[in-house]
């Protein structure tokens, strides 16, 4: 591991203060690890408070040459804020205001540290509405949202997290500070570095304040459930849902495997079926109960069985608790799972399930899959126990036959989590050299010294990588 | 102007057909200029139908040293497609396709040179609905309606192009083909190319097919009409239905001047008052009832009259005409305008509103506005005669006075229309040195030779440009 030398150390603390800088160890394996529970000592961590004590902290690594890693929740499932190469942590505990919550203009403005739940309780209150939801959303920070482009399960119909960021504050690797974008809908003066941002992974700035867009809260949601003898047909149902022109707030799958082991860890009363749906439809209340017919209606005609609109909001509580607690319950097949994000247009998403089948026989792992059907977002989980040698190596070969099957379907490997360090090795699996060298060409445009977040998304030069996929045309 | 040698001519026809090369002056005109009026003539225009084709093209502008300039309708407002240094204009007027409409997926895979309301009505045919409507939206095309992210009316619900542009294909100014995005509303590997292309003007890449989101066409629509005593508490309104959770999909206001010379211009009946707001909303029958008695209440309050829903289909479609009128029909007061399309937080509409009064009333011009109120883009029209210089000088005056009130509204000085020749030298008002430095690497890196679209949004070194601005905090 490289070292800081004791005078960037003392510069360091006088960038932020002695309080807001730490260098002992018991505090830099906080700062170490995310949810893909690789491990990675910083050489120091620092909370600043200003863009200005950013500014300063990046122009000290450009000119000593360590690495900076900005850092959320470290809940990403990536490795995006693992200090891979080591260098200072920069840690938004103490930039976590939400400035500003404009109901005129149904707009907020925050720092990067505030939790997205924390946004969401606040603007819900003066009856507005933050969508996106992804599943770490009562821990995980707005910065780390804008940094992986998170989505949830209400992206089938609100999109995600790149589609609420107007404007930003950032500081670039360089250490000045811009503001890109604007306040309104419309804006197309410039470049549009604030996209640019979102998904960047944290690697071309760091974003100090954000300014999201809201919406007025739906006047009413409703939630429903249907079970399925065949995962196939479940999700037929799913792409029929949306052909009958009902674009539902959620619309998850869940299948058996996730389905046992949840209900087993939960006692939810979860049925013991093949596949399961749950639904929300949510807007202004008369419209609703027409929605819930037009849902139920296409559910059985795909054979769904034990159609239910939940009853209040303790049921609708149980049953979203259950359904976030899938992955954790995944630990009680096997010890390891390998956790994948693919997805896929959804009318395409039988097949994925008859593909999932198939690999899951010829490898000889469980395949757990559940998530945001609606959206064509399913969380492939192959589960392995990382004692056997074997079992490792098939789970491993399983990801790529998964990927290789996405990507045969119009697909992407990765819809809300990232590239990081999880996928580098996949990254010529979906995008093309000339794509990926525009891509280092942006980088090195923003980042000359290579000092913001090193070693994430692109593979490093002469590592072993799959072999270049076979996307299907656009 | 620079000419191209004979040998670029025959390669040029060479790659694209004799057919599909033209070099003539009679032909050129007609690929100089846009709706600037700005002419500049170009060497040669070529009528691709291939991205290979256009890579070829490109390929030699970089060896040879000549600009090229993609073109949709040359309908564009700030010169995005005037050939300003000469070279060749590459024109899709054979690349028409709309390849795939997919009614599962809703998604659609169009050929650059798609005019957005053939797109529109094809979908709408399958019950589908792709929202962006520039007012040029019946010859605009697709490819430039990317080119400068363009928005509309619907904007205020819809949002604008970016939001509906999914994946690209696209020729980068060195000659490599790429693919961008995904078809699905997920997908974050790699840095966001396709939105960075999506309002970069045609400077980083001639998109050469667009995956777009589509939506389920609403069920109903009604369209409202209020008349108001005062300009100011039209835009109060405006606010105040949004705050009453009511998005309108439109939500337009035309000042006293628009309208009167709108009605010399169509007999439409239009009302002689100060404001008018043009109020569309739309979504499931059930609930558009109760929307218009919302708006109807609000309009009241503020003093509002003659408030009316339209009847059937021939009232809305000659309010309609009668809207989209507007821009031509001011001709009537003078016989130039310098039409901008500033954009500020609704809630500011009443103070840019008395602030426009002001500039009109110091400047001794008068201005016309108009435009999408809901989303605060207002067409701002300073009024002219161009033979007297005085005039001329006064409008220009005024022009940078109206950005300057713009921008310390929290606003942006281009909502719609990018910023091309016409805004070249406002930039700096809006942008901070550091952005621009930031976006002209990028354009670098992309084009390291500068032929792609040269001349355009960043000014030339040296140029007269306005003071850097007083934006106010985002």
């Amino acid at each position: 591991m490289k070292m800081i030398s004791n005078s960037v150390k003392n510069e360091l603390i006088r960038v932020v203060g002695a309080k807001n800088a730490s260098f002992s160890r018991e505090e830099l394996v906080c700062y170490a690890y995310d949810a893909t529970n690789k491990l990675s000592l910083p050489d120091a961590v620092v909370f600043p408070s200003t863009p200005e004590e950013i500014s300063l902290v990046l122009k000290m690594a450009n000119s000593e040459g360590f690495p900076v890693i900005p850092r959320g929740a470290g809940s990403g499932f990536s490795g995006g804020s693992v200090p891979v190469e080591g260098g200072v942590v920069v840690s938004f505990e103490r930039m976590t205001k939400i400035l500003e919550i404009d109901t005129e203009n149904l707009v907020a403005v925050v720092e990067p540290g505030v939790v997205t739940w924390d946004l969401q309780q606040s603007v819900e209150r003066l009856g507005l509405f933050y969508p996106p939801d992804p599943s770490s959303h009562r821990f995980s920070t707005i910065g780390g949202n804008i940094a992986e482009c998170a989505g949830g399960p209400r992206a089938v119909k609100y999109g995600v997290t790149r589609d609420y960021v107007l404007g930003l504050e950032a500081v670039l690797p360089t250490g000045e500070i811009v503001t890109t974008g604007v306040r309104t809908a419309k804006g197309v003066v410039g470049y549009d570095l604030t996209k640019l941002f979102v998904g960047s992974e944290g690697t071309l700035g760091i974003v100090t304040k954000a300014v999201l867009k809201l919406l007025p809260l739906p006047e009413a949601t409703k939630t429903m459930l249907a079970t399925f003898p065949k995962m196939t047909e479940a999700a037929k149902a799913v792409s029929a849902i949306i052909r009958g022109k009902v674009i539902p707030s959620t619309l998850e799958i869940i299948d058996r495997v996730s389905l046992r082991c949840v209900e087993e860890y939960s006692k939810t009363g979860l049925p013991d079926v093949e596949a399961m749906l749950l639904i929300e439809v949510d807007g202004p209340k008369d419209s609703l109960e027409r929605d819930c017919r037009t849902v139920e209606a296409i559910c059985r005609e795909h054979g769904g069985a034990d159609f239910r609109v939940a009853e209040g909001k303790e049921e609708v509580k149980k049953l979203w608790e259950a359904r976030r607690s899938i992955s954790a319950s995944l630990y009680r097949v096997k010890p390891n799972k390998i956790n994948e994000d693919i997805v896929v247009p959804r009318s395409r998403i039988p097949e994925l399930v008859e593909g999932l089948g198939k690999i899951s026989a010829a490898r000889g792992v469980l395949i757990a899959s559940f998530g945001h059907a609606g959206d064509g977002n399913i969380h492939v989980n192959v589960m392995y126990d990382k004692k056997s040698a074997a079992e490792a190596a098939a789970a491993e070969a399983a990801v790529t036959d998964v990927f290789t099957l996405t990507l045969s379907l119009s697909g992407t490997i990765s819809g809300e989590h990232g590239v990081g360090t999880a996928k580098q090795k996949y990254l010529e699996m979906e995008l093309s050299p000339a794509a990926i060298e525009a891509m280092k060409r942006i980088k090195a445009s923003f980042d000359p010294k290579g000092i913001l977040n090193p070693g994430k998304i692109f593979p490093k030069a002469g590592a072993k990588t799959a072999a270049a996929g076979t996307k299907a045309p656009l």
